[in-house]
């Protein structure tokens, strides 16, 4: 089975960190292909950069497409471009929001998202709106550190992030923590570890469900919603 | 005041109708500017479409900043890339659904949208969840005519977006009928006459809206959700 | 165009007020005619005020009908007899309250809103809930003010209802405020100018969005639940 | 205990018919006082009818309080007034909707109202979503009956109501049905013998209660929302 | 009329408190049966003792349904096994919760539910998702102590309670209170004394709404959801 | 990896059934462990029988757990005793529903259920409001058979589910179609085959999204709502 990880920013560095995390979860039989989307911004932080970074994100499905690829996680916590990736997707298509609210309303009654700056905040509680958690989901935090700080090993994004949990945890009463941004997929293992609540990565639940859905033999529905762009 | 009216697909013809509809609707010492995103493609069908629309449509919006526009319509039922042109917009910026769905809602207790195809649908339906209006829109339903049909005069698109006006009176038990596409511009005050229900043309609303906000001294908040993009 | 802007309760000076609001928010060529309704309450604080209000204000309406008004804008933050209104109304017919919301979510992904008496902020928190934007609406708050201390140069009604907006700004992390009071229509550009967030009016919003309306060809729909009160 | 049934609309042979219905339903001990507000609509059709109904039934309310009642139901199924009668009233209040479809809801997983006109239904249909069961409900349809047809021996009221009833257990597959009108109160057992599903009267229900709230020492709250008006 | 409420859990000293409840709420002509449920945990606190609840409940369910019984109180606040029992009855079937909170949502705008344990939260607040009353639920809290502290005159669980009370009034701005707990049946008249706000005890207020259901001639529908178990 | 399945109806051969759908679908290293509930229905239809099959349920989960399992499938369409299940787990529990309308949200914009008797359909509806997918999930259908015709090779239950489904695509619009019941697991692939709409086993994907969740590192929080239960 094929499963393609788009990181649809730019940042190679972060290619690798997804494309680790997903190759840590996927089965047996699995094979991970990273992709780097080209011409999109080095993160994405908002809704501007989550839109500049769709049509890059769509030539790599396109591309993996054409190889025969099964299954596509876009490793981006806003999920970005998923209805249009969708379309041109025969196989299940999923993005980390998704993947990670779906699996920690599974898992706990309730969860609190933790992500980066506070403008992306409105997006992720748009997006669980509309996947129809916001009554499982405590609250959307930010750490306060911009993207690429996680890439800075010098920078103290990790101990924001772990002092993010904590205060998630005494004032939200949740009862597990999503991790709101793509590039901690590195820190859910330690992050759970020091705070003592499960921790939730999407890139490694987004990976490990598409295999989930291919290996059902599910694919996208194309009636409708996810049917193929029309020809004009 | 100065107002851009864009319209993200490449249809030129359908530009054309749609300044034509938004002059008509704009009040006294508004200049209405129109403008075509271009590489985009030539309708807006579905989740692809739309996706690919927005870059283009961003590089107009920015084009207009430049030049210190008042307003923003985005001339589109599917409000592409309305979050991203927030971002970079200082005025208000209005898609036509948004716009549309919330004027029906003050017009009448129920509504329904009319849109061209079955694709579009599901679209639209997340966009009035969205919005929060799913409790007064009764249905979304198609005509089963594709978007440059509209620009056929020898097309019988008119008549299908007529008769499925009358289905949605008859069926859905409606009080008002929202047009789900740019292209119906001109058609509502005929079908409003040939049907005898209050039909909602998104493009005159959505200018007439953004006027009022302009007017009102609001812009965009530049807090948090919409504040602009980060440089990286 | 002419507007009708009817202030539902007894105090003259609060209609004054409101009527400059809605002046100074009017496009040219459109007419505004204030009214107060009599036999009303001094101020509408709470459920009881509010139907007290609505025989009055349903007066000044059918006097404005029958002298051929194109629209109406109830100026009170309750919405009081809005449906009443619709029904007897050929034009479109607005509250502050839904005005104002609607507008704040089409500028900001949060607002909350400020209004006077803690008694008033469940009837706002339900209608809010009406119009569908709880999920963009941080919190109701209260200055703790009586509504005709916004009449009283000497009291510090103004002050208060600053405070109460750092204190949504700081707490709620809203994007956007918006006035729950006729009462302040005079105090939006201040209070922005003070505190550097987006503060709403309803008076000048509600105005302009019925204007919008008119100007559109739209008017209230006659089917079923805004039609005309059937005569027994 | 005493409690006040009030017909909020002007047709004494209703009172009649309401006051019948609600001693039925009382228990040992309860004396119902029976009112009929003065200088309202001949019957409750729409808004307009509904709010100029207010007044007069609050006079009713006030009367009652200052004679020492302990509960009062509002005989109307479209519940006007309902927050500015708790305002005024020291014991429970209960409106006919409210009533109806809490006690439906206990009852069946499903229901479906049945109203008179269908200018009803959307005003109908506002309360059921305020009161948080539109997922309960299937459907609210009318009879296409004017309210005081029910009066009148002579039409065909009765069986238009049994046909709709009939109607909705077969296409909207509730389990349950609930009279949307006062003017049915004396004949849900009939039609609940008739259509072989249980059938709903709001009056007995309110009555009822009303009266299970005053037995249990409840009254309504005097924090904000429905604390006593303020005196000016 | 017969009403049987039964405690689900084995705690017969809770069996009598919860009786005394309902008899000092119930009217007259109203016998009440007591029964406790046998082989189920001393206590319901969490998923896990509810469900282990559920067939000694139906025992006793089915036993007074076998001697004629018009209606049922299932005395617990986690409103264990309401689906299942309402199949087998007769006549009405109510859990404290739903009665509870539906009472609540009828005397005040805004209630909060003060419960015993942290892990029965989230068990609440599904319930009150599901009763479609979150938007009048401000909160539901816990008084951190076990159930049947309740039932130890030495422990301090009801200070615990009136403080948690407290707490909710100043920072949940709740109009009302709800006990969550059948254990706290004879502790609502002191806790609204003490605290000056509407204490409700789901005891008394199921078994009189059941006792009202009944007298109004209502009985479960038996239509689809709650009819008779299939015999296999 | 050991997952276990259980089936909490006492039908062996539909217990045999699940397992292979389980098998089919698990990935390399995964054992799938089947058990029968004992002293529970031959079938599981409605709340009753979904109440009486728990403890049986919840005696193979804490037998599994001693042994040391990873995590839990409950094979069946209602859900039952998941919260229970959790309680006592130590790995992540799915029930069917849950499995499948998430798993269907991820690869249809909207999809319907089609299950075995009407009684069902309420309890399904209920299930699927909790998860918060109605918005998603165009209706609930029957294919008005007992689940157990699904074992008599001689019924012909089959076409009436295929009929069904066939119904599903052409009245509800949807885009794919949930299996609403742990019998129909060997009928997805013929069903999607015959009708041409993408058909979703709740078994396989239940079975599945365990696993990846299992192989991401992910337990049952033990934080508040699925804490172990308390001891007495």
């Amino acid at each position: 089975m094929n499963i393609l990880v788009v990181n649809p920013n730019s940042t190679v560095a972060m290619t690798r960190k997804i494309v680790a995390a997903a190759q840590k979860a996927a089965g047996t039989g699995v094979t991970i292909t990273g992709a780097t989307a080209s011409g999109t911004p080095a993160s994405i932080e908002g809704h501007y950069d989550e839109a500049m970074s769709v049509p890059g994100l769509l030539a790599c499905v396109e591309n993996a497409e054409a190889q025969g690829v099964d299954g596509i996680v876009v490793a981006c916590f806003d999920d970005p471009g998923i209805g249009a990736c969708r379309e041109i997707a025969t196989g299940p298509v999923l993005g980390l929001c998704e993947a990670a609210v779906k699996a920690a309303s599974m898992l706990a009654t309730s969860f609190t998202v933790v992500t980066t700056l506070p403008r992306s905040v409105p997006v992720i509680e748009r997006l669980v709106h509309g996947y129809g958690l916001s009554h499982q989901c405590r609250r959307v935090r930010s750490a306060q550190i911009p993207v690429l700080a996680l890439e800075d090993p010098g920078s103290n994004a990790r101990d924001k992030v772990r002092a993010e949990i904590l205060r998630a945890v005494e004032e939200d009463r949740c009862e597990a923590v999503v991790l709101g941004c793509a590039g901690m997929a590195d820190l859910a293992q330690w992050l759970s570890a020091e705070t003592g609540v499960p921790v939730i990565d999407g890139v490694g639940v987004a990976t490990r469900m598409v295999e989930a859905l291919v290996a059902c033999g599910l694919k996208t529905s194309k009636i409708n919603g996810y049917s193929r762009p029309n020809t004009k």
